[in-house]
């Protein structure tokens, strides 16, 4: 972590930030005992070191005010842990082990200020709480903090960069998927967009702030505001080998899954009755609310899966077929018959 | 590399853009040949191949316009040569090669669209000619673009992500340095500063693009606009053993000469009369002016050093003493005596 030239170096304010995530990074990382990371924080770069027999994973997640999270919606804590969790789903979906993040913050110079308002987090900057957030979230899944950048900007953005080790030639790609594989997700779908609805809805009645959440819609707005990345049933795919095909639903259903079919050249259909709606949530909302982040994998037919991984149920949604010129790639069969299955993925604030 | 949750999954524009980035990268880094990227640009992750003994140095660098660069005043090709020579830089600043490189990119409609003026590559839009800038220096040094992310932003921000190699334990650090090294850096000093000044004044008189640099003045210009990463010369310092300590200079000498004292709590003597000052460049500039991307690094005092490496000309500009309670932390000595040397590092665009 390194602050730019932006004219922000002789600045106490930035100074005093970029100190304290050093601080609050080493502290939660424990970088001594993590025998992966040599030199985190405060040279030129980190320093890995990796294991005999393994890959490395690596993604980039960029995030922006008003797109990806809203200053006025969201408390700075859920931005912190969703900008983490969208890095840690893609480690996730290749079936990787998380071993360093590395964060690149842009911010404006009001969000590294201590808040003057009455609430109870007064003395907190929005930074601190976002690292609250962000830091819980690493913690929770064993992942140091190694580096990144800060500088003072207009935008509030977040680029999440994560890196993951996976022993060589095991990790869950998009393109094994066969014909004939079936189709699974984790968890339940459209959790994320239901509870985004209704933040919206909320915010839309509050002022300049993001909304306080009442008690009772705690638990219905949780999927969206602290969604977790599945990296245990990911490790637990790869560890056995039973997954073809594996990526995380980050767009929604239908557009990963159009994805997948692209990148392997097949086609899939989709069960409808069969698909793990979230009690909260509607039938499209769980075919194109994005956000979920659980994985959508492929199996071959004659695996055999459990039906649940790491304590969150797997449910088989569908299967692969061959592309055929008369028929869409996706279809969705339902009580109503077969009707073709548009990528919809939702589209974030628009 | 993939398109993030703006919204823009369903847009033509931004798919052709993801397309074709996905291609020249494909193209430029000829992925089949290169034995450290396993997968590049399409999955949820790039997957890397770790060589045995090494380690591996990442970094990360944002930059967005009006801070790190301006759209009116810099070439599309600079921006994207000048992004990529920021990360670049800290890989030498390490010893490292370079082994892959992730970028994400959050970019207003605009500048993914055609351009429609008069000048000679209007068919190109911006990101296009980012690219053209960017892809060449990436061509250059043998590193492949192997993912990142595309997001429609209502400011342009480029966050550059590097992997490079090392081997175990012979990364160049800022913290190994003891009093009675001597200190040098490659290259000359303040071309950069001196370059930008010139370029601000030209883009003064110019409209809301970015002027034209007229043939006699390119050579002034071009430390600013295509900075040379001195990542040979931080190979060569690795190799051979040699330098106690190393950075690159990117706030300026001052700034990043008092980064270095801080590490390591030793102080440091400047010797004027010695600093390689470029011809364009005022003392001011050589020791304050940032986006030099010249090394700055320590030797012990038995150590020789050749006058030129890689063809760069290195130079002893003083040495670094013991901390003393009555004495400033840096000092320049010139023929008006000593005098004490505060970080004032280039504040771009301030």
């Amino acid at each position: 972590m390194k602050q730019t030239h932006s004219g922000i170096s002789h600045r106490r304010g930035e100074f005093a930030v970029l100190a304290e995530i050093r601080q609050r990074a080493a502290r939660a990382a424990n970088l001594g005992r993590n025998s992966s990371i040599r030199l985190g924080i405060g040279d030129d770069c980190a320093l890995l070191i990796p294991r005999a027999g393994e890959e490395l994973a690596v993604t980039t997640d960029l995030s922006f005010d008003g797109c990806h999270f809203r200053i006025n919606w969201h408390q700075p804590e859920a931005v912190g842990h969703r900008v983490l969790a969208r890095g840690l789903s893609d480690l996730a979906a290749m079936g990787a082990r998380p071993v360093a993040a590395f964060l690149s913050l842009g911010l404006p110079r009001l969000l590294t200020m201590a808040a003057a308002g009455s609430h109870r987090n007064r003395s907190h900057s929005w930074v601190q709480r976002f690292l609250d957030g962000f830091l819980a979230l690493a913690e929770a899944y064993k992942i140091p903090l190694a580096g990144g950048d800060l500088a003072e900007s207009t935008l509030a953005v977040a680029d999440i960069i994560l890196v993951g080790a996976v022993p060589r030639g095991r990790a869950l790609l998009r393109c094994g998927v066969k014909p004939g594989d079936l189709l699974y997700v984790t968890g339940a779908l459209g959790g994320a967009a239901a509870g985004l609805a209704r933040l919206s809805e909320l915010a839309s009645s509050a002022g300049p702030n993001p909304p306080r959440i009442p008690k009772k819609l705690e638990a219905l707005l949780t999927p969206h505001l602290y969604p977790q990345p599945r990296v245990a049933h990911g490790l637990w795919l790869q560890r056995r080998r039973v997954a073809s095909a594996a990526l995380d639903l980050s767009d929604g259903l239908s557009t990963d899954l159009a994805h997948l079919c692209e990148e392997s050249g097949v086609a899939a259909e989709i069960d409808a009755a069969a698909l793990p709606v979230h009690p909260a949530a509607t039938l499209a909302q769980a075919l194109h609310g994005g956000e979920d982040y659980e994985l959508l994998f492929t199996v071959p037919q004659a695996a055999r899966l459990p039906r649940a991984i790491a304590g969150v149920p797997v449910t088989r949604i569908g299967r692969i077929l061959k592309t055929s010129a008369g028929r869409p790639a996706m279809t969705l069969t339902s009580s109503q018959g077969v009707q073709p299955l548009e990528p919809h993925g939702w589209e974030h604030f628009s």
